[in-house]
This record gives C-alpha cells, structure tokens and sequence, in this order.
C-alpha cells in the first residue's frame, strides 16, 4: 500500500510498504481522512523519538471504510463507516481494573507507539471501532478524536448551564472546547494571544480576550463573574497559563489542565488553599466521549467545518506538515481525500 | 480582665484590659483553655502584621463556659460549654451566596483579624457557637477547632474504608488528620523529616516513611499500591511536598493541599495530565466539621490526649511561645487551665 513514514526529524517519505491482513479480533479499514494533530507535530520536529521508532506510519485522527475483518469480530462488516479511538491498553494493570482503560499505566498511543493512519490502509483492533452515521461526512469524521478530547474535558469539567467558562489557548483543542462547552449551556471566554486565532474565536461568536493587552478579570466581571470563572479550561501549556488559572477561577471553581507541560511550572499552591479550588488533570478520551462526539458531530450545530483550515492528499504529507510548521493561522490539517 | 495581648514580634504582654459586654446575638465565654496555633506563631514570630493589629489578644482554638448571653440569643444560656467556630463570614460575598460560608470572600478569622480567645473572656456571635458535651474535657475540647480541620480535609478528600493514604508531614494537623483517616478506614502512611515526629506517629501505630531516607514507592508497594496513594494529604508546604505528591498519587488519585505555601511552587502538571490526577484545597471547616470534630473527640477512639505536650496557664503565654518556637518536640501547647 501507499504511506507515509516518519524517518527522521522533519523527513517524511511517502513510499510503498507492506499492508497488514486483519487477524483475529482485527479490521482492516481504508483511510478516507487523517487529522494532523499537535503531537504529529512534535513527532516531525523529532520531539518524541524516543517512542516513535522510525520508519514508522504515525496519525490517529481518522475517519475510514472497512475493507476485510478478521476472525472473531462480530457486528462489523466490509463497508461499515467507522472511526477509530486509537488507545491500546492492557488490561491488567490497576487503573484498567479501576475501569479507567483511557489512563492504563501501559497504555499505548496508536499512531506514536504503534502504526498510524496516514496509510491507504490501517488495520486495528475491531474493539476501538466507533460506528459513523451515514450521513456524517467523512471529512468531519476525522475531527471525532479530537472533538472526543474535548468531549472528555467537557465532562471532567462537570459543566451545568450557566456557568462562566474560561479557555485559555485557542488552538484545535482549545477551540473544540469552547464549541462544546457553549453547546452544554456554558458562558465562554476564550483567552489567546494570537491574532489568528482570536479573529477565528470572535467570529464564531466567542467573547474574546488577549491577556496580554486585555483585563481578564473585567472580562469576567462583564460576564456576572466578578469573583472568577466557574471552570478553567488551562489549554496553553505556558507558564502564563498556570498563573492565570488560579488568578481567575472563583472559589471552589474546577480547573482543567488540558495542555501538556514539558516541565514542572510555577503553581500559586496558596490559591488552590485560600479559594479551595480543584484541579483535574484530563487525557484522551473515554469510549463515551466518542460516541458523544459522534452524536455531536452529526447533530451538526459546532461549526466543525470551519476547523478545517486545509487538505493534502496523502502523497504531499511532508508539504503539510512543513505548512503547519510555520503558520500561526490554521487549525486543523486533513491528509486525504477518498469518501 | 486578664488578657494576653501581642505588642510587637517576639513581645507578648500579661496585661489588664476591659473585657465586653455581650451585645444583640452575642455571648461572653470564660475560656477554659487556648491552643495554640501555627498561625499564632507565625504572628508571634511578627509575619503577620498586616493582618494583627497591635495590640491585639490573639488565640481561636478553644474551650470554654458561657458567663452572659445578649439580646436576641436563643438556645444558649449561662453555664453551657461551647467551642466556637472562629469564621467571621460577610454573609453577602457571591461565594457566602454559594454556601461556602468558610471561605467567605470577606472572611475575618476571628483571633487573627479581629480579638482572640487567649484572655479571661471571649465574647463572640451566638451563631458560631458548638455544643460541648458534659463527659468531654475542656482540654480536650481545646482540640476540636484543629481536629475540625482535619474533619474537612478528610471530607474533601472523600476518603473510603480500604483507601491508602499518605499524609505528607506530620506535625499537629498533619497527625490529626492521619487520625481520622485511620478512622474512617484508610491505610495511613505518615511521611515526615523530624524524627520527634517520625516516633510520636509510629507509635501511635502509624507505617512512618523518612523520604530522605526511605523510599516512598516501596512503603506504597508494601501497602498494596504499587500505583500510588489513593489519597494524598500534602500538609509540609515544601517544595519537596509539592514534587511528592504528584509523584506518589495513583492515576485518577486525590491531593489535597492542607499546606500553606508562602510562594508558587513548581508543580509537575504534566503528571496531572498523565494521571488525571485531582487536587483540591481545603482551608478550615465548616459546622458539621466542627460537629463531627466534636462528636469524635467525645466518643474517645482518637488518641487526642497524648497530641497535648505542655500547658501554660495564661500568665506564662509568652514562654509558651518561645518554647514552641525552639522546640520540634511538640504538638500542642495549651494556656489556659480553669475547668
């Protein structure tokens, strides 16, 4: 089959390899689309190659048709639509047994420690398979996993209407947050210093603030929030962003920590005491954050197309990666093209 | 009356000053005993003038009879033993609204922000007032106002019969709360660097960790949680403390910051990402807190008694003081000694 393979730091080659027969238990499904997400990024600036073990196939935000199932799989068939939540865990370890297989302590990520999407051909286990409607296109299909992010971060954030939400980072997560977060009934502000982005936030109706020129807390006392936001979404990853969120949560408000730190930051521990907030780490997604990402998808009332900021069939997959590489205005990157 | 007022950093004063009449919904109190705080420490250590105004009667950890009840008080009367809830909430603030009373916006700790129990009289807010049993010794009910704390961690920790829980320092709360989570069930590991403190909690029958001697993973391990705590009560207000806990904190485990940290700490977020690890803050208490504290002290399982190290009588506060100030030998001191 075609594919792309991840060979070094900024190197992907779109070459021939072998494809793999489904066995049992398995699928074998053709790719329609692969999302670009932000650890693919990281994987093609050489960040994580200590799990990706070159020549490697990488992406994990697919939407695709299965073409051949393996023995023992009941209730999917050749031409079922279908996604893929790409985490293979173990089983056996105490958090699988809690029931949280999302956060398995061997959990490994599909498409960063094992083969990825950005292949004719993918072939997985059948029980990560979520069904697709047939009516949802195939194109948005492959924002489920990162809607089901945001899904799953939606329901850590235990949201009820009314309440004043804060998004700090408005990215391709951040923004699927915000989506989510304003369909359950939540007031939202999205915080962000790229121009790009808040143009995009503002234009999908969002109330919008740059920490770095703006007053968040007069942002919030216009919301009825003077003592601070109800929930903390923290999606930058920045210093900055640690500091905001125990400055402009309310007492006993939730924090969300979305975003990934390289390195321990600063926290204001004394807030969390004095205001006795909660913070909640989230990661991934549940199999119910995928079907409520599905559900949410073909309703069609998020604005997802509009996330879609451009395609490239698969051959030109390194031309896409190095675009995301240098541009600040793009949300989300489709490798692909078949439906 | 006789009180103990603080003048300046280091400078108690046994002096005369005019005791007061209770006025609407107030009641005067004839303190038994006062304990003394960390807090009352640090304000004779003079890191609290902002707060203290000189000269101030400081003190909130008491016990004590009511002598004079004001107008418009109803349920209390001469003679009745009473501890008091020392929060002195706005009523008003959207975080009262909320019925987060104790973490008022406005709040005045009462002993801190306005006069204090180490005197003759105290007169307080019916409102704040506790019932103290008959059989429960006036000393012992000196204790209620930290056991309540300990109370509202463990509440705010939703500790469960089975759970392994670390307590991270074991001075007087730290002790208090490895107490109650023992009671409600939970296997206790006390983590400590003051061997004072490491013999007080091992023998009071509690598994004792020294971290800069001792590995933390294998104490878990031999406690069944390879994975890490269920529970882990960060109370050192260390840096060291602040790594700990998201160290030694099982996927999807609960922290709770008790410790006041005087400055941001580096915190490991991304372990909270990896985990989906929970903190909360927990500050003080709230009045069935307290009346869990007080129902706890009086059923007698609790150890309480061996947790009072010396007693003063009012006159000899200042000594009081500056032997808790040098000494790591020490849990609670007491002043006060009418019964």
């Amino acid at each position: 089959m075609r594919a792309v393979c991840y060979h070094a730091a900024g190197k992907f080659v779109y070459e021939e390899i072998p494809d793999r027969k489904p066995g049992k238990g398995e699928v074998k499904i053709a790719v329609a689309y692969c999302g670009i997400c932000g650890s693919d990024l990281h994987i093609f600036q050489g960040h994580m190659d200590q799990r990706v073990h070159a020549p490697q196939v990488i992406g994990h935000e697919m939407s695709g048709k299965i073409v051949e199932v393996g023995t023992s799989v009941r209730d999917w068939h050749q031409g079922d639509k279908v996604t893929v939540r790409p985490l293979d865990n173990c089983g056996c370890c105490p958090t699988c047994r809690a029931g949280f297989v999302h956060i398995c302590e061997k959990l490994k990520f599909m498409g960063i420690d094992s083969p990825g999407a950005m292949a004719e051909y993918w072939t997985v286990p059948a029980r990560l398979l979520h069904r697709l409607p047939a009516q949802l296109p195939m194109d948005l299909a492959a924002l489920i996993e990162p809607l089901a992010v945001a899904c799953h971060d939606i329901k850590r954030a235990e949201i009820t209407s009314g309440d004043v939400v804060v998004v700090n980072g408005g990215g391709p997560i951040g923004m699927l947050i915000a989506m989510v977060a304003r369909q359950v009934g939540g007031k939202v502000i999205v915080a962000e210093i790229n121009p790009h982005r808040l143009t995009f936030a503002e234009q999908h109706g969002f109330t919008v603030v740059n920490p770095q020129h703006q007053s968040m807390a007069e942002a919030l006392a216009e919301q009825g929030a003077s003592s601070g936001a109800d929930v903390f979404f923290e999606v930058s990853g920045s210093p900055a962003g640690a500091a905001a969120m125990t400055n402009f949560t309310r007492p006993r408000g939730r924090i969300v920590v979305v975003a990934i730190y390289p390195i321990p930051a600063p926290v204001d521990l004394h807030k969390f005491f004095w205001k006795e907030l909660q913070l909640r780490g989230a990661r991934v997604y549940e199999a119910e954050d995928f079907e409520r990402a599905v559900a949410l998808a073909t309703e069609g009332d998020l604005p997802l197309q509009d996330m879609i900021t451009a395609r490239y069939p698969l051959s030109r997959t390194q031309e896409a990666f190095e675009f995301l590489s240098t541009g600040t205005n793009c949300m989300k990157i489709l490798i692909g093209g078949k439906d």
